[in-house]
């Protein structure tokens, strides 16, 4: 198939066919339940812990850290549900720029009688430590912030926020700090293991890999308030999916960036090409009349500038042409782009650009373009040129 | 792949090969978001769509009454929590023979303040109508009781707690009846649109479908306590699974057996024959020394005690020969069966038997056989030839 016109990567990626069909072989032949105690089971939960290993070590963590679940939403929901298991309601701090997954789950919180903080963004997108650490309380019992925003591609500070997490609790016990890494994993160098960070949520078809599989990192013991048959060490119930298990595994391998220390050659190389395709279409795109980088300082080509933000997401706002006017546009000559995540598609609102107090006017003509690993620089310019076509078309 | 010596379709069944590689295919060509709004997420939202359609064709319900979850687990989860959301907490009614799924988040929801009653069977293993009618109180929000049993087989009496439930609110705001189909489905008839059945839950995996794809069927509206993308008209969040929902759908076509009247002559035809199987596999079980069918019952096969339970599972117990040792004498000649739930596996325990008031050596040495669609007469010999050996050596 041909992906060259596909700019919507972060709402989700073609498959990485040769490993869905690898993984559909392997599940069909070790099909029994991996908790059944016959042979066939235990051969099937082989199979099953043979994916953990090979998620884990492609994420530089242990096996007994990484948990499957159904995806990056659920991923969120174990850690943070599992404050309902505690006797008091404390306070829950959360990023102004979070997945709804977050968001919506920590408003139903709220409706229970937790208090629930927004901390926001500076104006550029970023989540600073200082701005949670102050917003710590002694009854604090859940921090929560992204490591990449789905929108601008910002690289939040999650080490720093860990730090000052860390550091806030004084010795007493620490509030729960999640990561959400959907939009981080496979696009910029992770370092899950890094202290402090309780838990990370990571989804496959992101990165290639299928719908409906995602794993939970994590570090600390919880105890979960969604609960069933008792799989995942009772972290996450409900029969095992060794066809999404092993393709993840298998996309994490091909696709994720450890931290930079750790990167093999061949994913540093992959890294700095896709920085170099980004940074040249942002230069293309600062020359297009009315074209506004979201954030502005995403213009400024500066490596220092430059390495805040995902090479995989970028977002910008087109002066007078509305942003669902330039989606319908690029699509009718075959490009797929977005304005906000698919998750919000429907809801017109721009709850991330709102948090960021960008202005209305960019708000409404901001679009996101996003690539992926098969993304090349033809494909980009093409890109470029029917941007710059559309844009003429509307001056 | 021969499955002839695999008896434990109801822990899961192999996948249907034909199935998942086509639908696998499918989920490659409209790999898009189905929430985007470029044509490309247009034509996956579309296959999406049509794969709810020719799920509630199957199931015999309305394409708006099916909501694509990521299991079994998770369409109990859904109703169940939406409790959370109700201003005061009331009770909750739960069989006692209920999947883990069901039964371990009811003691979550205990811990929360909900007065959460537990009604447990007759010694065959059946909820009664009455049972449930005379719990019921002005304050019950939810009622659930499985539709057959995953251990014994039992069908449970649900259009007859359908028509108790709606009766006990007596024109006020009746409870919402759920009703988990996980072993139900594909195994005997099914109306889920029964008049008072408000929610079911089913599972792709036990029916030859793909791990991590299962069906909420939701006749009633609820506001959902799990929240996110707002996908499934906001029910069930996170980004749709297009190979699972379509190899669902395709599995329901295949193997689910709508109500009795609704049936079409093939389908009819393998009921017919499945529970001609299973009768003969009881018969041959009632000759072999010290084995007793649980509940005992079930060694009746006159047509009105064999109509009262699933053909596709048959437990009973072999006097002295525990359920562990049973099933590890037949798996070294090849054979799966289980003693309980893979889901209790681990545990040991065996408390649907224990809500049976089974007695104690019966429990302990009392397996599962279970069936699925492609086994045949002559497994079924081979079976009963390696338990009458298996027997032989303990007496």
């Amino acid at each position: 198939m041909d992906y060259s016109k596909y700019f919507d990567w972060a709402a989700t990626s073609p498959a990485d066919k040769e490993i869905l069909e690898k993984s559909l072989a392997l599940s069909m032949e070790y099909y029994a339940n991996p908790s059944a105690v016959h042979s066939q089971g235990q051969e099937a939960r082989k199979a099953f812990e043979n994916a953990r290993k090979l998620a884990a070590n492609a994420l530089g963590v242990r096996p007994e850290e990484v948990y499957f679940t159904s995806g990056g939403t659920e991923s969120d929901h174990i850690p943070l549900l599992s404050v309902l298991n505690r006797s008091e309601k404390g306070r829950i701090i959360i990023s102004g720029i979070e997945h709804p997954a977050l968001r919506e789950q920590c408003n139903a919180l709220k409706k229970l009688g937790y208090d629930v903080v927004t901390v926001n963004p500076d104006k550029n997108g970023f989540i600073t430590p200082e701005s949670i650490a102050e917003n710590i309380t002694g009854d604090t019992v859940f921090v929560t912030v992204m490591a990449v925003n789905n929108e601008t591609g910002c690289i939040q500070p999650v080490y720093g926020i860990a730090d000052a997490v860390t550091k806030a609790a004084n010795g007493k016990r620490k509030a729960h700090f999640h990561v959400d890494c959907v939009q981080a994993a496979g696009k910029v160098p992770l370092d899950l293991s890094y202290s402090g960070i309780d838990s990370a949520a990571l989804s496959a078809h992101k990165i290639c890999g299928p719908h409906g599989i995602g794993i939970l990192y994590l570090k600390k013991d919880i105890k979960p308030f969604l609960t069933g048959g008792g799989q995942e060490k009772n972290i996450r119930s409900g029969t095992e999916n060794l066809f999404g298990a092993h393709a993840f595994a298998l996309c994490l391998e091909k696709y994720y960036f450890q931290k930079k220390e750790s990167l093999s050659a061949e994913k540093k190389a992959a890294f700095e090409l896709h920085s170099k395709l980004c940074s040249g279409f942002i230069s293309e795109l600062t020359q297009i009349k009315g074209c506004t980088l979201v954030p502005e300082i995403r213009s400024d080509l500066s490596p220092e500038v430059q390495e805040k933000f995902s090479p995989y997401v970028v977002q910008a706002a087109f002066k007078g042409i509305p942003g669902n006017v330039m989606v319908r546009a690029l699509d009718s000559k075959g490009f797929s782009i977005s304005t906000g995540s698919a998750c919000s598609a429907k809801k017109q609102s721009r709850p991330i650009l709102q948090a960021m107090n960008v202005k209305r006017d960019i708000q409404d003509t901001a679009v996101r373009f996003s690539f992926g690993p098969l993304t090349e620089k033809k494909d980009i310019d093409e890109l470029i040129c029917a941007v710059k076509e559309v844009a003429a078309d509307f001056n």
